[in-house]
């Protein structure tokens, strides 16, 4: 693993931080009182009357909503979940299907030594240290048993293979069977309704409701509205006796908040999110008094196409087949440009900086040895994102390279590959390295596409939202996944989202649950 | 200067920004839009009576805050300016008196060639593009106009020397006589006691009060408090009939606020700030629902020392004279670990992933050659935060490093002297560039001191807070200075807060003074 951000030192498990389990925030440790003013409150919102009630409302529908909702409805609780959009899964359904966890029965099968502490160490090197360690390390070290839930209790299906993704330092992560995150949001929702809780669609949150006292009492909502909103749908009050679990996503999507945290990321760029990743439900959190954090720390996917919409099928070849098979070239040089597995913040970074005319190869054996499905392969060369060459001369003129560069390019990655040492960019060979040299050749132009947010609003380890005014929890509201900051830092490894939004998910849901109904 | 965030490329003076002057982050220009409830309002604050009551309440006696109440009452408004500290000022007053501007008379007659566009290409290209470009050229292109005001209006005295600060293309930045920032609050502050506009200290802000409309009403304070807070003082509402000046600068010195944002930045760094700059303010005006904007980029000041609080003489050694004739070195290695003339970010970040066992070195031609002021320089040694030795293994031996190992460092460093070329860490050579050989030693530990937020609240280009929920203004509230974020994107360029507090303030002043009385 070569992550110009890693360094030798041991990760600083032992930082005092600030997001503890109690009023972490609030005088003590030397650090300066806060006002001890009651906190922020918008007790005219309340309602006379209460359309519905649950014990605990879930806003959102991906990993930590529905694991969120899993767990507090087990734990006996009533529940709804609210989804905004036609269908159910948010980004978590689309996503690649992939979980980063150490030290799992798959390693130890294979004879890969892996851990917690090393996956935590890992989080924090991509991270730049600016992650929350007491949130990364939740993360690190309860991903396992969410992991093992996930198989014994949800009943979802994992393959045999796990995969190394970049800036990890071992082939740490599992791969759904279907290949994608609805993998476990389908039997998660199906869990659901087995147990009579029917996840909702087409249902956007307008307010969080707070009383004068500072609790969360329950949300209203737009019933039957579209996407993009239109205004439409029937309002509803909904009292939640207990407590809301926002778990409403990021705000990819939504070009306005992005350049508000950085302005680089207009609307000319494309984000691998679904439409619904936008900010309304994280500036109705904020509006209450929740506390931002880190919101200008946005991951961009060096491994999309511009040749398509989205995240696509782009990455499948881009990261899947060429960045670990096959090598990434500048066409203006002919030239390798960086490590193939660095982060994704230093492959974008340089990405942006070559300036977008980057393009992904690898040869015939890149399809065969990695990636193996012959039908993402084809679709991807039906559709003209990946193309296909007879010789690797053909396709250097095809991107205005000159063929002789190439072919040096290539000669010299495969004698670094027989030499078994990256003399360029110090990239981490496979164990099954082999050099590229049959026909035929495949090529993919690279972007970087809006991936991850990093930042949202700020929990402590119980999955509690901290109050801006006050640094306290904010009575009955929990948050978990991507709409809350902190857990990845600058950098959010491949795999890590899924712990995050299902280990915080579950955390949310037992802790609302056990929270005492305000009536 | 060698700021590794320059490139050629033309600034991006065109790109279309989201903070205009009117409802700029709502629907339009193929945007999603917002819901369009109406603003947070916290109604339940507001009293029955009002203790006093003014046209404009400017909280903060910085530049921005003293700015904005000269020019609210000079257009006919009643105004009051309140201080939470026992003086006024702010960390405005303790600045180092250097106010970069474009295109101005200094430079004419020194036939330096400049202009606003310039200022700004050089504001886009250290803040990595990260900038709000509507609100950094506002700085650029009309620090020239509040220069000459602060001249021929306020009478403020600079001296007949430009500096060219890190990051500047030019020498461009007048200084001060008295060669601090109070030699501008002092003077703004006359002139508005000539006004019959007494500034007060030891008042802070508890409330900002939002009505059921969601316009700004006024605010609450507490009279009388000491800093720290104790809780102490009268408790008072005051009406501010046309507006309210948030002008509170920023957190640096809040250690818990700044964690949240970057949890690298604990409690044993310390802040070139006065110990008033914390997040009270901030965190109050989120609580209402301003937009917080880029709060984790947050510089640091990379030439300091840790054997002496805040500022303190410690840059004029360890940038002055050893980033620049000496050397700087990790003590557990005895080996250069940094190009010692990069910016800011980069310096500081690298001493934070050493761990801060860095030295600035340099020998007896240092303090000769550079930063020629011997008494500052005596100052140093007698306080122990610069260490004299009478050879370079005493120096050594005196960190803990091997004699031998920093010899070869200084050998090779010596040895890139000669050669003309820094093969390490590709660092400039001076055009008088010698070698290091003679003695006595000096020796100074670095730490990178928490220097400036450049992150706060969103303002569109009228001074205008613009609303989390709804991206509209928020009537009745105006923010200025370093409590607003955007105007410097990633890193602030030297002697460019001066503009933004200034010019800002002023805006903000007049603009306040031309709003509707709500009573």
């Amino acid at each position: 693993m070569t992550d110009d951000n890693r360094n030798d030192r041991p990760p600083r498990f032992t930082r005092r931080g600030v997001l503890g389990t109690g009023a972490a925030m609030s005088a003590g440790a030397g650090l300066l009182a806060l006002s001890g003013l009651p906190a922020q409150a918008r007790a005219g919102d309340i309602p006379d009357a209460w359309d519905e009630e649950f014990d605990v409302v879930v806003i959102g529908s991906g990993f930590a909503g529905l694991s969120a909702a899993y767990e507090a409805q087990k734990a006996g609780s009533s529940v709804t979940v609210l989804e905004k959009m036609p269908s159910l899964g948010g980004n978590s359904a689309i996503s690649g299907g992939v979980w980063s966890v150490g030290g799992t029965p798959l390693q130890e099968a294979q004879g890969i030594e892996d851990s917690p502490e090393r996956l935590l160490e890992d989080m924090l090197a991509a991270g730049l240290d600016m992650n929350h360690v007491e949130l990364a390390r939740k993360v690190a070290f309860e991903s396992l048993d969410s992991l093992m839930w996930s198989i014994e209790e949800i009943g979802v299906e994992y393959t045999e293979t796990l995969t190394q993704l970049g800036g990890h330092a071992v082939a740490r992560a599992y791969g759904t069977v279907d290949g994608t995150g609805a993998g476990i949001t389908r039997p998660l929702a199906q869990r659901l309704r087995e147990n009579d809780v029917e996840p909702r669609t087409r249902v956007a949150l307008q307010r969080l409701l707070r009383g004068a006292d500072g609790r969360i009492m329950g949300v209203t909502v737009r019933d039957g509205v579209p996407f993009p909103d239109d205004g439409s749908g029937e309002m509803r009050h909904i009292k939640a006796r207990k407590a809301v679990v926002l778990a409403t996503g990021g705000f990819g999507n939504d070009a306005v908040f992005r350049m508000l945290q950085d302005p680089r990321l207009d609307d000319d760029l494309d984000s691998t999110n679904q439409p619904g990743s936008t900010a309304e439900a994280l500036r109705e959190a904020l509006s209450i008094g929740c506390t931002p954090i880190q919101l200008s720390w946005i991951q961009l996917g060096p491994w999309a196409s511009p040749d398509e919409r989205g995240f696509g099928l782009g990455p499948f070849f881009g990261q899947g087949i060429a960045a670990q098979h096959g090598i990434w070239v500048d066409t203006r040089t002919g030239e390798r440009f960086v490590n193939e597995q660095a982060d994704r913040k230093v492959r974008s970074d340089m990405i942006l900086r070559v300036g977008n005319e980057t393009i992904a190869i690898a040869d015939a054996q890149g399809p065969e040895r990695r990636g193996r499905d012959p039908e993402t392969m084809q679709e991807l060369l039906d559709r003209d994102v990946v193309r296909r060459f007879d010789t690797l001369a053909e396709l250097a003129e095809a991107y205005g390279m000159s063929p002789d560069t190439l072919e040096e390019t290539v000669g010299d990655w495969n004698a670094a590959v027989a030499a078994g040492e990256d003399p360029l960019f110090g990239r981490p060979l496979l164990r099954d390295q082999v050099v590229m040299d049959t026909a035929p050749w495949y090529a993919m132009r690279l972007t970087p596409k809006i991936h991850h947010t990093m930042g949202g609003v700020a929990i402590n380890s119980e999955a509690r939202a901290l109050d801006v005014s006050t640094g306290e929890v904010i009575p009955g509201l929990y948050c978990a996944g991507e709409i809350t900051g902190g857990v990845h830092g600058a950098v959010r490894l491949g795999g890590c989202a899924y712990g995050d939004a299902i280990v915080f998910g579950r955390i949310a849901g037992r802790n609302a649950a056990a929270e005492d109904s305000w009536s």
